[in-house]
């Protein structure tokens, strides 16, 4: 049995910078045809031109020429209107950031108020700018994405114009909010459809499987299966793949993410199978992102097939999701 | 300033066997003048020969006179009335664990139906033999506590003479039952009064304050700082110290479990003094525990002082709590 999606998206993706981007970057160009590249690098990618010697070392580095990295640049709000016309030509959306809630957020921003960010949600509106928005507070790690659903709900309502995406969600509050307001959209990654915090820290603990936001309830993966399963339109496949050298996973203090670029399309079609929805995929891991980003990518086929593929220990320094394990569908082709 | 207890009481240790034991047994009969030994070897201690033969490692590896450890047998629901006539003469109590619930715990309980346990508790309530209890399901990693909490409630009212104590309670909803049942008791840990869930996966990821149960929501632990704080009769200070090499705590799935033995009581000074309340940490160090396990230990007088101690990186192989850390209270001397 084999499945052909074309144009595979990853809507949000790390792959950092150096010897790690040259890691990481030819594992997602052979999955997908586009990915979303987040900003976050030391410093945060501010200016046009750190964002386009950025993209060409992204491109250099996926030893591909059938992958088109989806720039964004980090939110500040004291960009101008001007600035945001320019950067318009080379960026898909802006990522907001609240200061310090992730890796390299430090210089987010640190208050939600709407006075502060009116003139460039209004700016980004008008030029059709999406605005990407890790959805925390600095809470009870347990609460932090539901807390913070209050400012989804203000950014929402005082700013119709602006498409909002709620970057890897990981509640069914989150999911609820999708229906309340038109501009709302969201991400949901591959690791927070297969675990919860028992997966984290519920036998021993798994640095690998340590992310932010942190996986939540049972009940909160179920709603996020859902939304994936049914090709909800207001959602989209986004991997927060997030590379760390094994060394910063698995030593005392780890840091948070988990690798999944190069096993995520795999994972994914193993997951829909399951449930009896793989005819669901092609919208989950792409059609939907094209109608909310309203752009085409490039035609790129890839082709997967029922057939066993024991996952790597790692890749390179970086240990991936589901490291030995096995799982039911490969990669066959991506041409 | 300084402090003397008088005969503190670990009612919660785990001092393992061979190398380890030698390592830790010295640190906690330096802190404590008794201790309740948990009997979750491998095998688990289950004959009354091998609980003396245990007992006499544990003696000779603590270098010190002034220490006595108090031994329990690992729960068995087929011990016999003679059995556990005889086996009163040497412990303090019997130990139940719920199957593969936590560190060596392979050989436990695997239902928690009434009428399988009927005999024997009704033995140990006759002669008058303490269960101790570690109270978690299998379920959900946030919801093992409670969940388990009807078993509490069944053991409780159908065995009023039973003295039952609900080992490292972590929620509020636990220490709720203590008002409910007259012959329901508590251990509470150092580590589940200074941390939650924040301090193990609210920013990197902390092994060394990965334990089982795993440390719950802010309010839970308000609500264990009120019984501790205001020395609530029904409540003991039971440290759940569990000693694992570094390189099972750092490497890639952690074993459960914070090491606190040699730190404990600095620690619980510099807790009491902060919320004024040093008169009351006699009681939940020793005190209460006299009291509800009906003892008298050996004379031991514990002086800490208020004076700076940088806690070491390690002991042994083994890490501690508050590793590197500065404490403000230090041990003077053991008497």
């Amino acid at each position: 049995m084999t499945l052909t999606l074309n144009s595979p998206l990853d809507m949000h993706l790390h792959v950092r910078d150096n010897d790690m981007l040259k890691t990481v970057a030819p594992l997602s160009s052979n999955s997908f045809a586009s990915a979303i590249i987040m900003p976050n690098l030391v410093p945060p990618v501010t200016t046009i031109k750190a964002l386009q010697e950025y993209k060409q070392r992204i491109i250099r580095s996926t030893c591909r020429d059938n992958f088109t990295p989806l720039m964004t640049l980090f939110f500040k709000s004291d960009y101008s209107y001007e600035f945001l016309k320019e950067a318009k030509k080379y960026i898909a959306a802006l990522k907001l950031y609240p200061s310090g809630i992730t890796t390299n957020s430090e210089g987010g921003v640190s208050s939600m108020d709407i006075d502060g960010l009116k003139d460039t949600f209004e700016a980004m509106s008008e030029l059709e700018i999406p605005l990407l928005v890790h959805g925390e507070t600095n809470g009870f790690v347990m609460d932090r994405e539901k807390e913070f659903s209050s400012v989804y709900e203000q950014f929402a309502k005082n700013f119709p114009k602006l498409k909002i995406v709620m970057e890897h969600i990981t509640t069914k509050h989150s999911a609820s909010l999708l229906d309340k307001y038109e501009n709302l959209y969201a991400t949901i990654t591959l690791h927070h459809l297969y675990i919860t915090l028992d997966d984290v820290a519920g036998g021993m603990l798994s640095p690998h499987l340590f992310c932010k936001p942190i996986a939540k309830r049972p009940e909160d993966r179920e709603a996020l299966l859902k939304l994936a399963l049914s090709a909800n339109p207001k959602v989209m496949f986004g991997s927060d793949s997030a590379p760390h050298p094994q060394d910063k996973k698995e030593c005392c203090g780890c840091a948070a993410g988990v690798f999944t670029a190069p096993i995520a399309l795999q994972a994914l079609a193993q997951l829909f199978e399951r449930h009896g929805k793989l005819k669901n995929l092609q919208a989950f891991v792409s059609d939907n992102a094209q109608k909310i980003y309203n752009f085409k990518p490039i035609d790129k086929k890839v082709t997967l097939e029922k057939k066993e593929f024991i996952v790597p220990n790692s890749y390179g320094s970086v240990v991936p999701m589901f490291a030995g394990e096995k799982l039911l569908w490969s990669i066959k082709n991506a041409l």
